[in-house]
């Protein structure tokens, strides 16, 4: 009796998504270039902020608190975004349980079934699930080292135009050290995207783990930051650039569409423990020593991978990212990335084909629409000593695939 | 353009929902008997767990967790349910951000859009835009002293199925201490409608938030101890007995809709540091001794609560609860609850008029399908002496109501 009532949105999520691999279900020798996991010795100290936050803001912390999210938390969020560019203030801020959380429930407040949405061809895997469960059909562009490329969107929309076909819900990017390709979109096609999108009145949902988890470089205006008309969502988090285990995110949006996620967040608003802990620490002077300090850790790590990487595996063409966690690796076209995953894991080493995130096709992982000739490596949880381990053992079973 | 893009979900959403109130949002004066806010000297001292999950446990609590939650603490929740007659193992457990987004994944689960749910007639109201968001049609229900009405709920099933409509999708409700009426299901009506369920295959989902928190009076079975075949999904909170700033829940329910709910969970793990926490706390001696305190606490404010409802609005009709937060009143049949509560608001007491908590009728305040002549009362958040205040306050506003 079970089975047949489970609704077709369950039954639509697939299970050929990677599962995160937690640090307890390791081998020992197992090295996790598949991780997004932070690295340890970047886990900071919260004591003494958890200890102010249950004593001191007890009946803040421990009681319920608004869905929005604890005003202070929403005004010095508002205050980083505007020293990023922004001009909003804290009504146009609403808490989130992590970024996933955001950008549900954007999809509940824009999408109905059938619906299509823009994504990158390649895209951040973890959302295609999400996106997936509303149904939706998937407008895949193309993107190079500038990140989305605009005119091919543009292209993509007037063809559907004239295919009478309906425009798409929104456009979804990671446009800072994109996920996995480690681009990041130049100012001039974050202009062109924001004034396509507010032309063709789609919504843009910017999605922003990575962004201040730069290594070199300036800072590219933020989409939201160029919004001039309020259609972009901007979606952040606190896992990249705090510890992943808070679990708190935040959407920034136009005040009036601020007020329709909250109807739609049901949970009974996000902890007011979590957000005063985070509060206290963002605007403690450990907050900008320990930004710096994962920057420093994060660059040393990406340039260890990348000479490993250009000495180990030649044959890889690689983009060197200014942030982020991941270097994304484009092999010979006759070179199957997903074998290339199978026998590193054999060999203990966990890496991610490239073929899981391209929307479309990830979730039929034997069909051949995903070009499979890419991986992706995460130097984020990896030690140096583990990143050039792996490395060497990515060489050794790279030379019977690629034959 | 922004406003002829929201999808119709948010717009079912209604604003007629009372916001609960905030305690930095209270007049001094005011007298907040609409709150299912926790009593202050209750919110239990929690620095010693954060501090042993925040060092000893920091590479557990501040990564990323499995989305299923802590494997101790779901081990730990089966356990009490087990102690509590159930017959389950922590496969069975799914960690959620609070009862209401337990609430939500369910829905997410099994409904699509011009479904039909049971509820009670009252219901708790914040389940109703919910449930609402999912576009559901519902089939009220009546219920007395003993708890939903099971023939009732038989007849209603059989005439559906007369006229050729489908059968609900899910039967929900807060068998302890429901909230609003402060009735405990008896255990022949819980046998009965789980029998019923079984029989017509509907799944049950069983709201929990109040069972510990019990006065008096032997546990009546959950609904889930009863449960031979795998149609209860029971849904459970830490807000009531430990704090509601936790913001965690849990589902428990047959491992293969566990595993299905777990792939609509898509928030990246609740937050690890506070699933810690809550388990330190649940294994420590403070625990039960925090318990008994909120027992005693409660029964204490209820009395009083009762003995002033009885003293100053005789003409008020309520059933003594045997735990929970709220004592329901009665009027005569011509007495206005909304007004009522609108007069009391202007003297200083929040109260929540019955006429919310109808699921059909809730959301159109003016129409007059549901009943009008009952209050909610809340006594958790007001202090002894603002329970005799408020009554007092209440009696002073009914005349002219009653007149």
């Amino acid at each position: 009796m079970i089975e047949n009532r489970f609704a077709r949105r369950a039954a639509a999520l697939s299970t050929a998504f990677p599962a995160p691999h937690f640090p307890s279900e390791l081998g020992a020798d197992v090295i996790p270039f598949d991780s997004g996991f932070a690295a340890p010795q970047l886990l900071p100290d919260l004591t003494g902020f958890a200890e102010a936050a249950l004593t001191v803001h007890r009946e803040e912390t421990l009681q319920y608190s608004a869905t929005q999210g604890q005003p202070e938390l929403r005004s010095w969020l508002a205050d980083l975004m505007n020293g990023d560019g922004c001009a909003i203030g804290p009504e146009n801020v609403l808490i989130v349980n992590g970024a996933k959380h955001g950008l549900e429930l954007i999809c509940r407040l824009l999408l109905d079934e059938g619906d299509s949405i823009v994504v990158t061809a390649p895209t951040y895997f973890t959302a295609i699930p999400i996106f997936r469960s509303f149904g939706v059909e998937f407008i895949e562009v193309a993107q190079d080292g500038e990140g989305l490329e605009v005119e091919a969107l543009a292209r993509a929309l007037e063809a559907r135009r004239t295919a009478g076909k309906p425009a798409p819900k929104l456009i979804y990017n990671v446009a800072d050290f994109h996920n996995p390709t480690g681009a990041t979109m130049s100012e001039a096609r974050r202009r062109a995207l924001v004034a396509l999108a507010q032309r063709e009145e789609i919504f843009v949902v910017e999605d922003t783990p990575y962004r201040r988890v730069r290594f070199e470089g300036g800072d590219v205006p933020s989409l939201k930051s160029l919004d001039e008309s309020g259609i972009v969502f901007h979606v952040g988090t606190f896992s990249k650039l705090i510890a992943p285990g808070l679990r708190i995110g935040w959407v920034a949006a136009e005040a009036e569409l601020i007020a329709r996620l909250i109807q739609l967040k049901s949970d009974g608003g996000s902890s007011p423990l979590m957000q005063r802990i985070i509060y206290e620490f963002g605007r403690s002077p450990a907050f900008a020593a320990h930004v710096a300090r994962v920057q420093e850790v994060y660059r040393e790590r990406r340039d260890r991978m990348i000479e490993a990487v250009r000495l180990c595996l030649p044959e890889a063409r690689l983009s060197v990212p200014e942030g982020g966690y991941y270097v994304w690796l484009t092999l010979p076209s006759h070179v199957d990335g997903d074998a290339f995953a199978a026998r590193a894991a054999a060999a203990g080493v966990n890496i991610i084909p490239g073929s899981k995130f391209f929307a479309s096709a990830a979730a039929h992982p034997r069909n051949d629409l995903a070009p499979r000739h890419h991986v992706r490596l995460s130097y984020s949880y990896a030690t140096p000593e583990q990143i050039d381990e792996g490395v060497r053992r990515l060489a050794a079973v790279y030379e019977p695939v690629a034959a």
